[in-house]
């Protein structure tokens, strides 16, 4: 352990803890790379990306009596200065490429560094995913031609590529390849190569450029999600969400599969109103991270069966009737340009496989994301949407399910409903005694009742839950749905179209209107609950369960349901509330969870095909479940947990 | 060796010699996988391609004392039946994948029924070419959906290819997967899939469909020439060749490249001339198959390394100047749909790797179809066409060279010049004493002097080279190509323009005008065969010979040239005329042994990395050599071999 060895000296890299004694004047790059420690690189060790920093840490060796310091390693160069923050310079930040080892030195290789670093823990499954993105960029100082070796332009890239990072039998892509002779001389033989999968190069650019990105979509039958991700660093850059363009075109999944069949130019509309809604995302994402559309490099899909064969442009006739049989379950890898897509002129779409019938890539999104299949507890998901789908299950089993919920949750269908963008309510809180509502709009972040000005113009599907469950509390709505009309208070009157109660007056929005929450609108959201806890409760009995250990809520509605509003309703089937979650988007996260780990991409084609499929309409008790999970929360289960949020605010 | 084995029972396949002892029952399809015994089946083994025809022999096992006839195997079946001529059944043919073993047989396998049969076989190179192609048809029948297993069309297609003919991990083109759902229906889910390197499906058509075609095209500057081949057997089922359309920008390669550099939009104007040009030659080429251009299923492309560029749109301005660097050298398989190229729509081209400057893949073609590479010998190829491109070695050392030959040959630039059409005169021959010329034209079996309708309409190549060695020969051309203005024969006249020589008059022509060669025809062919003399004559000084073992003259002009004239003009030093080969278009060869053998297209991108280019106009000597050479045959080189020909004529 002593570095007395002349000729080789001793390295320990921390976190990791790899050690070993390394030849004199070798990088600190090659010695992580011999002791097989992870230091990330884009440049390939030509001291240009300033990736791999690692800092030398003084002081340990002293302990042992042995004389280590900054000096065991080659002195800075100025390339490496222009690098480094004056702080870090001080601190003694080093790059691994450029610092090679005169005598024994212990390296922090901080988090930025390290290569695969973990980028999204989930609070749930307490996962981690690794940053396996499948593009990755390579920095190559390539050698000019001469007349003595007049070697093609692809050659001498391929060549130096395979070289300096090992990345043999590239081929590249023919938009590329018609770039690549301007791309290399701008550069001055001096390239920055992304490459997909490691084995297709999709673009180079002139000099050294580190940024790429990655968008990840969950298209959902009402709401259209994207995810703008750095594919370095794994972080969201942008988000943008639409409602599907679709949505023209029919309202839920049947009757668009009905528009195709009945309109001969029905398919080609919707599938031209999709990818013009995705470009219009790529676009505006690109902008809000002051990029262009053209450094996106990779793009994943997930959504509905239908929504899936639409985006395909896949005729989705034969998904509306028996045996129900979709043209292909697994997933695909097509050059955006085939589709009509405008980022990156070489970048692949990878669209995730789909489940069963109408259960798609957007529900194999959500299992890679919570990897129910990992777990021992019996979990229950519920993907609000227009079209919701439930899985349950654990490691041994999963059951899966849809009902065609509607799009309440979303604010479609609701009088004053509207997705969830800035300016729409998204938390309801009624007084139990006065019945006066506090709310909060998104994008402000005081209540209401905190600031006048308040501006409302719409209710988003959290406020609604909120909303519905508050009142539901209160006494506003009984249990079978209806308004308790002889409730005495300002906000409950009864119009020509029946009983509404104000969320918001009128002075409080922007749209000169009282927000109010009428019968119909608790009717939508009674039938939406009433589907998904019916569907739950049958697929408890397949798996001959009583109770649930873990329940997730997840939508694209774009923020956060109250679980606790959720519950009160009779979202599901009562749980302990500690176990209940409401995660937001959990399709968007599995589908930039794939966007980022091409791993998971395989492990979604093997679960995928592992879930059992439970067709809900043709369980003949469904029609009597249904009616009942009608009521708040239900005609007659008994909801024990119920209690911790009666306690909880302090009412019985 | 004695069937005396109740459970198993001896089986011998001729020619191959396989033989084993194989259970009772089983079929001789799979009695000859067991042995490594390759019958052609694209069916899988359902009785309905009838490609795996057997032989049984009488009489064999007889001399042995064994009772061995057409009963040890399994009755014939009506199916199988079908598919045997009467002739078929009353000679003891089977199918093999229906016969069942029930006592000792011997059985021979056809040449036809025999999987990668030889189909080309060169006859100076005695080199056998495998059918190895890239697209293969495989017939699958496939399970229906059911509502009990719901699996997707593609998964269920998957499934069978993978199961009966061991396909794994296939993938699906996108075009074809939009067609697959109406394709398996109309199929009643019986189709044929063709599947490209063992891993893409690239098209699916309903039922059972035998033919698949593959075009090869070798692009010269001049003349395109086009070649359409049954896939399952290797014929040419139709040829089809056309002008250059991109002549019309440039008559050679600089000046195309000179007009891609000074128009804007020359290079996309050039580029789509020839894509559309390609799309005639395939359309024109199925229907003289009798087919349509969705049943070409791949391509392959050769062509210099401008014509290379232009074809894929890439620029060619750096061709053009130091240090001559091409974009890419490597073969590339691109969708045609990316080209424009308008074939089955899921179909790749092959486009064969270039060597270097102008030396584009259409001499690496030529190298794959001569295979010099392959022999002791030293053979000098001369691929003549508006660039000449020449290589001479052996397996020990091979160089290559070119030169701007000019398109004489080709026909054009010469006054009655055209393309080898029916039509055109091809041969061409002169009496010595009376001076009167016998020629013969496409089309036609018999010499003018048969029969006087003849309707010439102009010279071709191989006629225009024959018309010149054989004026020479009888003394109308003097050595340095003057005419010999003082014989006597109303043939030879001298008009404003100079002297010329009629060889057809105008009633022997279409045209009704006399068809004649005239001095700056001959200057044409002096200047064409001067710089391939003078080519030839450098290299063999660079590979330090001083005689040639064998030549071999090629090119696109449509026939074969007369070796006898070829040598009579010096279009090549001296060499014994019994090694002299006139091969047609080696080039269009080449691309046809691509198209139809894989492992030829690895060996292409081997042999062209391998061949070492001489850049002939900065040798010193290059102008004298040049000057020398454009005598008939050469100014001052001996010729010790013609004189066979002068004896073989009867002349001295």
């Amino acid at each position: 352990m002593t570095g007395n060895n002349k000729q080789r000296h001793l390295v320990i890299f921390q976190p990791s803890g790899g050690r070993g004694y390394i030849d004199k004047g070798k990088t600190i790059k090659e010695a992580s790379q011999q002791l097989g420690v992870d230091i990330e690189s884009i440049c390939g060790g030509r001291a240009t990306c300033g990736k791999c920093k690692i800092k030398v840490e003084e002081g340990f060796f002293e302990k042992y009596g042995i004389d280590s310091q900054r000096e065991h390693l080659s002195p800075m160069e100025e390339g490496e200065r222009q690098l480094l923050t004056k702080h870090e310079e001080q601190s003694g930040y080093r790059l691994a490429c450029v610092a090679r080892i005169y005598g024994d030195v212990l390296v922090s290789v901080p988090e930025e560094s390290r290569a695969g670093r973990q980028i999204i823990r989930k609070a749930i499954t307490e996962t981690a995913i690794d940053l396996r993105p499948a593009v990755r960029k390579y920095y190559a100082e390539v050698p000019p031609a001469t007349i003595d070796n007049p070697l093609g332009d692809w050659e001498r890239l391929e060549a130096e590529l395979n070289r300096r990072f090992n990345l043999s039998n590239l081929v590249v892509d023919y938009q590329v390849l018609l770039g690549l002779q301007k791309v290399m001389r701008q550069g001055n033989w001096k390239v920055t190569a992304s490459v997909w999968m490691d084995r297709e190069v999709i673009k180079v650019e002139p000099g050294f450029v580190e940024r790429g990105y990655g968008l990840a979509v969950d298209i959902g039958t009402t709401t259209v999600a994207g995810y703008l991700c750095d594919l370095m660093s794994g972080e969201i850059v942008a988000t943008d969400s639409i409602m599907n363009p679709q949505v023209t075109y029919g309202e839920d999944v049947m009757s668009r599969i009905t528009y195709a069949i009945t309109n001969k130019e029905g398919l080609r509309r919707m599938n031209r109103a999709i990818i013009n809604g995705l470009n219009q995302i790529a676009g505006r994402a690109a902008r809000q991270a002051c990029t262009e559309r053209q450094s996106i490099l990779d793009m994943v899909i997930v959504g509905n069966t239908c929504m899936h064969h639409l985006f395909l442009a896949i005729d989705p006739a034969y998904l509306g009737q028996a045996p129900f049989t979709p043209s292909i379950h697994h997933s695909l890898d097509i050059k955006t340009r085939d589709l009509g897509l405008n980022i990156s002129a070489g970048a692949y779409v990878h669209v995730l496989p789909i489940e069963a019938r109408f259960i798609g890539a957007d529900n194999v999104a959500v299992l890679i994301a919570e990897e129910p299949y990992n777990q021992d507890e019996i979990v229950l998901i519920i993907d609000i949407g227009t079209n919701a789908e439930l899985v349950l299950g654990n490691r041994d089993k999963l059951f899966s399910a849809s009902c065609a919920a509607g799009p309440a949750f979303e604010g479609a269908n609701i009088k004053y409903g509207m997705r969830a963008i800035p300016g729409t309510i998204e938390r309801v809180e009624i007084d139990p005694d006065s019945k006066e509502v506090r709310f909060k709009v998104i994008g402000k972040t005081d209540w209401n009742t905190d600031s006048e000005a308040i501006g409302a113009k719409g209710i988003c599907g959290s406020g609604i839950v909120d909303a519905i469950a508050q009142m539901f509390m209160v006494g506003i709505l009984q249990k079978n749905g209806r308004f308790n009309v002889g409730l005495e208070t300002p906000r409950l009157r009864v119009t020509e179209e029946g009983p509404e109660f104000v969320i918001a007056w009128a002075y409080e929005t922007s749209i000169d209107q009282d927000i109010t929450i009428c019968q119909t609108d608790v009717r939508a959201v009674q039938l939406a609950k009433g589907a998904m806890y019916a569907g739950a409760k049958l697929m408890m009995r397949h798996l001959d369960i009583a109770r649930l250990d873990k329940v997730i809520f997840t939508g694209a509605f774009g923020n956060y349901i109250s679980k606790d509003s959720a519950m009160l309703i009779g979202l599901s089937p009562d749980c302990a509330l500690e176990n209940v979650y409401a995660v937001g988007n959990a399709a968007g996260d599995g589908a930039r969870i794939a966007l980022l780990n091409v791993d998971k991409r395989r492990e979604a084609n093997e679960i995928a095909r592992q879930v059992e499929y439970i067709e809900l309409t043709t369980e003949p008790d469904f029609e009597t479940e249904f009616m009942q999970a009608m009521y708040f929360p239900h005609l007659k289960d008994p909801f024990p947990h119920l209690k911790q949020i009666s306690n909880k605010e302090g009412r019985s």
